[in-house]
């Protein structure tokens, strides 16, 4: 662990992803990846999506101690809605100690800020209350240009595609993202004291997100390595992070995430506002827990899963489980009512937390504190109980203007899915739904990123807004560097599978790309254009490792002369050149004559099936 | 390479899957395995399907020179309708050499069978056969005691699920089983010549069966790694193996995998046949390929791959596409259709073939030629006039009682996939469905098993009967043993998922089994239970390695004070204590009086958070 006294010092992976260059595009300067592809192609660059922020660009200068650029800074200024004021100070109990040494602990993050901005008296900074007055802000016009990925280059697709209600634009406008805000379809978490984040939106009418989970526990890790890992995350894919540490240094961690996150962060404020009460769920009280959401706004933080929902009447419904409360945030207040025999302080509090969210701009993602921890716990009782009350709360939050998701499983084996999404919109009025997964399987751990990656491709396509992630070390131990990137990676594919399948226009772009590389042996385009160059390449490097083989037409999967993808050119080329329809050959088998004839032609044409290698 | 001269040194991985082991059950003597609980669970063992034949028994002579004892021998000689013969001589074309120099090949097996079976005259070897003709087989039984597992178990259970038409019985009879046979809905592929086989049956009202792909290429692999790769394959689950070996040493290759085989063993017999005419597509002939399939049939292949639906008026239609044909045995026969300009051989001389399958008992597995290589080409008209075309060869070949699987795709987005089946159900008279995946997009290469899992799990819960699995290797390189695992175990997970949607009431035991050991804190009970307990425990303890941990009620995730499932526990503990029912909880927010009482009681009965780690 650092010492205390000595600058910390934290490394990040910087630099383009190969293949790839960042571009900026519009009048908002919006972040995109651009991956060029060979020039035989005869195709433009291919535009993703990025979320890796400023660490992908060359010409940035990557500063850990400084922090990221506030990007958003004079947007909010130009509202002049709102004000600099003392931050609250920062006190022992927020890392953990509950005396004054801080030993074993971080170094603060050197750039704080000592002046945080909230709304002036009587103003309401969420996006939703723009939306709503019909004002579009420039974190509405960002996203529209995001979203639109590509899309100018789709005129030659037909759409297709099942969205299952969804309601998907051919083209995304500054307005639609307004209306989507202001009905709270969508949600643009963008806290005003995390100015550094690029906006994006959460919701079913645009591309599935994902989310990725770090943080430290009491048991392990520390603060570089969860810098670093929120920088890999965003690197491959996480649109949002959520910073879950629990034990120490809570406070110091999660400044050094915020200030160098270009993506919107997420929390769970319970966490650590049991540690500030020495991990006594029952001397938990709302005044520790307001100071701590006072205490997270005023560091940035985007959204805050609050589970207000775990009511206590609901408690002994999940005594009759097979496993239980999983969610940490539901056992806490689940044992706070059991203890005090009173109803949950979230929920009794609601309104005065909603106050605090529109103050600095905090999404609600109302957490499911009664989600289920297994197959045979899905969809029951005590889950949909606590789904009713969340859009209850829904409810009372857009009474407010504060915008909100809603958290769902879990665990839900493949037919109880939907029921899922279904519930989730009829209670929640559409408020995008953010799920873990769902696992569809308890079988397999060890391969929960894939258990749940399947899950959530389907939950997607039904309509979840937002995936959150699974590691390979999902109920086995806290990730590493290689898991979160296994994880994003597995949710970037789940999360595309679904826009596929919801008939996003901008989808399958990408697919097609890589398929005619494929088709037309361009590897390295191939390579560049997948979720994961550097795998895809290793992987075909282990067997064919001759630079070469990069531009052979085959592969070590059937050699040379066996290739499918060159017979079929071939077969192709031979249509072609003989100007042949269809016809031509479904009434060939009647017609005798000609055959030997054409053969031969065939034949002379080149019908050898042997390539030679290229090296 | 191995020297010719020197016997061929075969290691492969025996011993027992930790925490199980292996049983047999019943009159047939059906292999299963049983994974024992921790004493304080109170519960007995679970029993799960065990595809890994002897090398998983302590008490079984692993002999690779002599291969495995013939299980089913004695059963064919009661049926009295066989009878051996001298077996086709071995040419040097068989292993892929033009001339009679065998350097750089492989020592052939050195028990080789020089009598092998076929019917006698005028008779039909085919478990169909006699399943119509009212016969209950060994096969049958064993299949039927083997589909059962675990299922006297479950009387607790409800069954929940969407079986989309399937009719999974509560409890399999081997009348059911000769009944599923006899109307096409099951096959048990069973080569009168590998008798070494363990029955198995395919088939959508069973258990949902993998298949894993071996075999050599031009370029790569060797045959004592195959051998391995083969074992290694069934020790975590493959349910067939195919060799889809091409180039050099393709006989011996497959000798040494069958006759270590306890599971039936799939060919593609078209790669050999290509072979044995140097490589030329329009060099094929039915008498060379003709030849072939009795050289796999005297050998004991169990099923065939025939591409008998790529007919010559269907070959323009792929021309349209962005992918072309990318099966290999498709792409050959367009090939040879196009240089000859005459309908396929296969499809011509489908009777034919239909000879040599009922006399020897193997299984047709028709292949989609045509299948789509891209989400692009997905569910096209080549792939679907191909289907059709299956469906009618299908018909004949039940005409003959000859068994039959159809295979399918693919490359396929998640909202096409169901009418996949669909169209398979209908065109094909419900044989079973044997899909590769399908992939749910193309864009990432390195992660397709789990671009195929999604699909595989979904397909199989809307009725497939095995799913071929796809490792992370899939369009980048041959699969190494790493590789086949990975896709094994997930595979294994995509198809119990199936099992689990589908309702079948064996399914669900190993999952609540699992949760309740994860809620139970049984650490061991967790990792045994799983696909793949070596991976769950290394994972676990990268974080907590101490032997303490593995019964410490807490893991690395939240550490030992910040446990939700503990504090579950104590909901529960507290719930059960004062015998309150829901009511009690759900009156008790308008119940001020005994709060404060109630609140004091828990109190007094150990409220406490703090855990004391037991090491």
């Amino acid at each position: 662990m650092a010492d205390i006294n000595s600058p910390l010092e934290i490394g990040v992976t910087t630099g383009p992803i190969r293949g790839s260059k960042k571009i900026y595009v519009g009048e908002r300067r919006v972040a995109m990846r651009e991956i060029a592809l060979e020039p035989s192609a005869g195709d433009p660059p291919v535009r993703v999506y990025d979320t890796s922020g400023p660490y992908t660009d060359p010409d940035a200068a990557i500063d850990i101690q400084a922090g990221l650029p506030a990007l958003r800074r004079d947007w909010q200024m130009a509202r002049g809605d709102i004000e600099a004021y003392d931050a609250r100070a920062v006190k022992p109990e927020d890392n953990g100690q509950l005396g004054p040494d801080r030993s074993g602990g971080v170094s603060p993050f050197p750039n704080v800020i000592k002046r945080p901005y909230r709304a002036k008296a009587g103003k309401n900074l969420s996006q939703m209350h723009y939306a709503r007055k019909g004002i579009i802000t420039p974190e509405m016009e960002y996203v529209a240009e995001r979203e639109n990925l590509g899309r100018e280059r789709l005129a030659e697709y037909a759409r297709s595609g099942e969205s299952f209600g969804a309601q998907i634009p051919d083209f995304v406008t500054p307005e639609f993202v307004r209306d989507e805000v202001a009905r709270g379809r969508a949600i643009i978490p963008s806290n005003v004291n995390h100015p550094e984040s690029e906006p994006m939106a959460i919701g079913r009418n645009f591309l599935v997100k994902i989310n990725a989970n770090i943080g430290n526990s009491a048991v392990a890790s520390d603060v570089a390595a969860e810098v670093d890992k929120m920088v890999w995350s965003i690197r491959w894919g996480a649109d949002t992070v959520m910073d879950l540490s629990t034990g120490r240094n809570i406070h110091d961690t999660r400044e050094w995430i915020i200030r160098n996150s270009p993506v919107p962060i997420g929390t769970v404020p319970i966490y650590q506002a049991l540690e500030k009460v020495g991990g006594v769920a029952e001397d938990l009280t709302w005044e520790v827990f307001r100071d701590t959401l006072i205490e997270q706004a005023e560091q940035g933080v985007d959204y805050f899963t609050i589970h207000a929902g775990v009511r206590l009447p609901y408690v002994p419904l999940a005594a009759k489980r097979m496993t239980g409360i999983v969610s940490r945030g539901g056992s806490i207040m689940a044992k706070w009512c059991l203890a005090h025999h009173k109803e949950s302080f979230l929920y009794e509090h609601f309104d005065d937390i909603t106050e605090i969210m529109k103050a600095y701009d905090v999404a609600y993602s109302l957490g499911d504190g009664l989600r289920p921890g297994s197959i045979y716990d899905a969809n029951d009782e005590a889950q949909f109980a606590e789904l009713y009350t969340l859009g209850e709360l829904t409810k009372r939050a857009w009474e407010h203007d504060v915008q909100v998701m809603i958290e769902g499983p879990g665990h839900v084996p493949m037919h109880k899915i939907k029921e899922n999404m279904e519930k989730q919109l009829e209670a929640c009025g559409e408020a995008p739904f953010y799920t873990l997964g769902p696992l569809v399987t308890d079988i397999a751990p060890g391969y929960d990123h894939i258990t749940s990656g399947i899950g959530a491709a389907q939950i997607g396509w039904y309509g979840t807004a937002m995936l959150c992630y699974v590691t390979p070390k999902e109920h086995l131990g806290l990730p590493d560097r290689d898991d979160v990137k296994t994880g994003v990676v597995t949710y970037k594919l789940a999360a595309h599978a679904a826009d596929l399948a919801k008939g996003h226009p901008a989808a399958q772009v990408r697919d097609d790309a890589l398929s005619k590389a494929r088709f037309e042996f361009r590897w390295r385009d191939q390579f560049n254009l997948s979720l994961d160059p550097d795998t895809a390449e290793q992987y075909h490097d282990q067997t064919l490792p001759a630079e070469g083989a990069k531009t052979a037409h085959f592969c070590s999967m059937c050699g040379p002369k066996f290739c499918s993808m060159k017979i079929s050119q071939e077969v192709r080329e031979f249509a072609a050149k003989q100007n042949a329809g269809v016809e031509t050959f479904v009434a060939a088998k009647d017609a005798e004559k000609g055959m030997e004839e054409m053969s031969e032609k065939f034949k002379e044409e080149g019908g050898q099936l042997y390539v030679k290698a290229q090296d």
